[in-house]
């Protein structure tokens, strides 16, 4: 398909992130671009310390606490520097007594979380699935974990192997960190069961470049004096993430798509959504004779669903047809090959039955 | 002026940061905003992998080398976090022998870097304005720079005492780094007299959320291991920016930005353009009664301009009302009040023109 055929067909994209975005959010943001609410000037355009910019931020936040019920003791911080900061970050500033953490590792991010956390504190693997390559998540109990751990953290759907904690673990006291980069929003989480929640925001917030922190308030002030500055939650929580200048487009976008999350019915509207996409999707693969899907049945992830034929040449030819048929960037992480299809909210259920007639389609070319 | 009545009168922002955009910029953003060069997808959607998203950064680094002159010996560096986050990493990467490092205070920011710096090694100011309020910069030779430090760290463009570097010190053989947030592409620059140039983007660049790192490549690899991986330079040099899924959008503005420069002329002619309206306002307050500019006339910015009644109330007064004329954001910075004129490339000069005659008729109201 040439890029003028592709401008006038529907496409669906599939990436693992940045991926799509509510096409209505979109349009409005195309909309004012050069002239806000009346006011002369694009959001990218204002100072973030107007009026205009800080009605943008306020009104953010307080739909993002509307919908996920974000409890009234915990900040809410719009930063930089994705997952991968908040890998370092969790550790300088949760480290505060023990300087223990315990990690439950289900992948490769998750890996990257611990092996980050390893250069400021004692890091214990609580529990993996490496050994069956991270094709399931696995049960954690209370005493699995060290009772003097200063926090566990879990990541909690993971993109690259798709899988997803189909339940969240009891750690009593010890502050349960999620990486929630992947799942979030996407269905309901009772956020005071973590002492943090961290998310990058370009899979079901917006788009890249802001990172979502919510951070149960008595942890926050424990960096050593020595943190580098961006790096301390207390600075930004004091600033009300207007310490320095924040990533104001990306957030005036995630203001955008938490509301209409909020029109929409709300998360649970969003999850009951995701639910139905996923299980058709898992339906076809299941019925077919062609694809496979590696992953647990209780523990597959709703947003990334992995599935290969066991020929990777054959995955190989399926993502090109695909490709050509607008159903973009079906193919697996770099790192495991195979075929995966990112359905956040964005993704509507036409793009899942898309793709399921084209897997037919192709099953039925394969079989000849 | 309310909203209906803004949004058809031209306006004008003044604003330090972010600030304004080259309308055409916008405009063409606006228009492929939903649909970027019939990809059927939003520049926000796409992965960071795809061959559209790394064409966009592949460009945006070519034009940006071309119109800046980056010798081929420096890396180019798309990063998050703003200068904030480079005030850390610049000591955590560059301090790698005696640890040492000399700062040239000439505003609030400079002395925000020096401070930060203090946490990772031996800090001296080897010189500051700041005994007259910086309201000039210092005359720097090589014989105030410790011959051991690992570095030397100025700030070009004083954003709230409204100063500019008129030279570019010489350091010998001792890396020069500066923060050149407020400056950069406002003027021509050798960057080969500089070992790292950084600069949030939200003046000159583009929207808020991108951070231009410029790294000659012999100062690259020496952050001690216990790094946090998104301070280290080596990692994001190593990945093209692409180590983690950069601020997309931010880098696809600011690659429209170079591109329009570059077709404008290039920086020489943004520095003629630059200089006429600086100097025009410039002479608009020395020629005045009521206005003065607090800044040695040989250290002044071009693009803050800063200026005041002497009467503070006067000056709420002139504020108020250039914003009811649709002149914005033309208070000083919180710390130091009076009127700031911020004039980046994209400020028009009939801006200036605006500002200058509501100047004159508020002088005229003010004399009686």
């Amino acid at each position: 398909m040439n890029k003028e055929e592709r401008s006038e067909k529907k496409i669906y994209n599939f990436s693992a992130g940045p991926s799509m975005l509510p096409p209505d959010v979109l349009a409005s943001a195309a909309a004012e671009l050069t002239n806000y609410d009346g006011s002369g000037q694009s959001v990218m355009e204002m100072s973030h310390r107007s009026d205009e910019f800080e009605k943008i931020l306020h009104d953010a936040e307080r739909d993002l606490r509307d919908i996920l019920g974000v409890p009234a003791h915990y900040k809410v911080l719009f930063l930089q520097g994705g997952a991968t900061l908040q890998f370092s970050m969790v550790p300088l500033n949760l480290f505060r007594k023990s300087k223990r953490a315990d990690y439950i590792t289900t992948g490769a991010w998750a890996k990257k979380a611990a092996e980050e956390a390893v250069k400021f504190g004692d890091v214990r693997i609580a529990a993996t699935s490496e050994e069956s390559r991270f094709s399931y998540i696995p049960k954690v109990e209370k005493a699995d974990i060290r009772p003097d751990a200063d926090y566990v953290h879990i990541t909690g759907n993971n993109t690259i192997y798709g899988t997803r904690f189909p339940y969240t673990p009891d750690t009593g006291d010890i502050p349960l960190v999620c990486d929630a980069s992947s799942g979030i929003l996407s269905e309901a989480m009772d956020v005071s069961r973590f002492g943090l929640i961290y998310a990058g925001a370009q899979k079901n917030i917006g788009p890249a470049g802001a990172t979502l922190v919510l951070i149960r308030e008595d942890l926050i002030g424990f960096a050593p004096k020595e943190t580098p500055v961006y790096l301390d939650y207390k600075i930004h929580a004091d600033s009300d993430s207007l310490y320095n200048t924040p990533p104001c487009f990306a957030i005036y976008i995630a203001g955008k798509v938490f509301r209409k999350i909020k029109e929409e019915g709300g998360i649970a509207a969003m999850e009951k959504k995701n639910i139905e996409k996923a299980e058709k999707l898992y339906r076809a693969i299941e019925s077919s004779a062609l694809y496979r899907c590696p992953v647990e049945p209780a523990d597959r992830s709703r947003m990334n669903i992995v599935f290969v034929t066991g020929n990777a040449a054959l995955d190989k030819k399926f993502i090109a047809e695909a490709t050509g048929a607008g159903l973009l960037n079906l193919g697996g992480h770099r790192s495991i090959g195979g075929m995966r299809a990112s359905a956040y909210n964005a993704m509507p259920m036409a793009g899942i039955d898309a793709l399921i007639a084209f897997m037919r389609e192709f099953e039925a070319k394969a079989r000849g």
